[in-house]
């Protein structure tokens, strides 16, 4: 009613949350408090399919954490794991935007930018080693690649990301990036080292830039096979 | 002085804008207002190489602007052309960003974020004709694509930019997009529609992941070159 406009007669885009993108017809609109706009629904797609990258991002400032959410969502992402890393501030962990209905807020509006419906996963694991450990080993055979993003990796993207077909796990660390150790416990988890280049990027940069080419790359293994 | 710390003796990292890269040891400093901090330089790096991709971008809202500018600079650009278009609000020409004291800090954020010297150039045009019919031709010669992104475009990046060697001008439109008689007058002016896929993206959002996916593929036009 404020953004649109909307009134009786007039159609408009509709996408059900893990479920059917469409029109919906408004039927009548209530102005007062409780405000209730009634739709007739047509809703036509069928696929809501799941995008083929996750996301294992050390937990980053809750402002950058808050447009990444949005952002990413827009890109397209399968699940959000947010980890603890050696250079994540503790306060990080008691940011409100943690909170279900706080994030789920960004993940919506991500998807009405997108047009599309499938809601992210989102996942939060506040102590590193025992997600390494105990939970990458009961996941990582979803994926053909792990990927662990590093200002000055050897391999490129295209030169890592060959064979397919099979879902795709990026790893972003903090400002900073990962210590030592973490990239080494990520690595005997079988993640390969990516280059990014020689610019430093900030995470939420580095996070779209990542999955634009890692997207660029499925597509064309996507085109030959 | 009160980000890194600083104090007499220290090494720093110094860039000199759009010249070398090296360090620089802090000798004195002066705690008293004018702040004064004097650095004997070594100043090493010699390449100030222009990075391959130019930006014409319709005038976007200042918040995003400004995201922009320190963003893409991280990214690298040589230029940005920023132009008005039927879907720019008329009010984002009375911007303060738009003036170079201003906007010059963002670019100098973005390149003290990726480590790098060379400053982008920035150019306003605030009529669309004029710029398209009487500027363009003057300088798309300089580059080996003009690439319009559009939603729902017919081409790919990777089938469309094949040859080298080369620079790229990459035009993005305003939120809602080109109107039909801008795209045809660019394509006039020689661009190429490339596919941006099905879901739609916020103009900064699209701006990073287009220019990651075109680094990525001059890289690739490298490696075979």
């Amino acid at each position: 009613m404020k953004v649109l406009g909307a009134k009786t007669g007039d159609r408009l885009k509709v996408g059900v949350i893990n479920g059917h993108l469409g029109h919906g017809t408004v039927v009548s609109v209530e102005r007062k408090s409780p405000f209730r706009v009634e739709l007739a629904l047509k809703l036509v797609s069928a696929q809501v399919v799941e995008p083929p990258i996750d996301l294992l991002l050390a937990l980053p400032r809750p402002i950058m954490l808050k447009r990444i959410f949005s952002q990413v969502t827009t890109l397209g992402i399968g699940t959000f794991y947010l980890i603890h890393a050696r250079r994540v501030e503790k306060s990080f962990w008691n940011s409100s935007l943690l909170q279900e209905e706080q994030y789920r807020f960004q993940l919506v509006q991500g998807l009405e930018q997108a047009v599309a419906t499938r809601l992210p996963r989102v996942q939060f694991h506040q102590r590193f080693k025992p997600f390494v450990e105990d939970i990458l080993p009961g996941i990582r055979a979803n994926y053909s690649h792990l990927l662990l993003a590093h200002p000055g990796g050897r391999n490129t993207l295209v030169q890592t990301v060959k064979t397919g077909p099979g879902r795709i796990l990026l790893a972003v660390g903090p400002e900073g990036g990962w210590v030592e150790y973490e990239r080494q416990k990520l690595k005997e988890q079988g993640f390969q080292t990516i280059s990014m280049g020689e610019r430093i990027l900030k995470v939420d940069t580095a996070v779209i830039a990542l999955h634009s080419q890692i997207s660029l790359v499925l597509q064309m293994r996507g085109d030959r096979g």
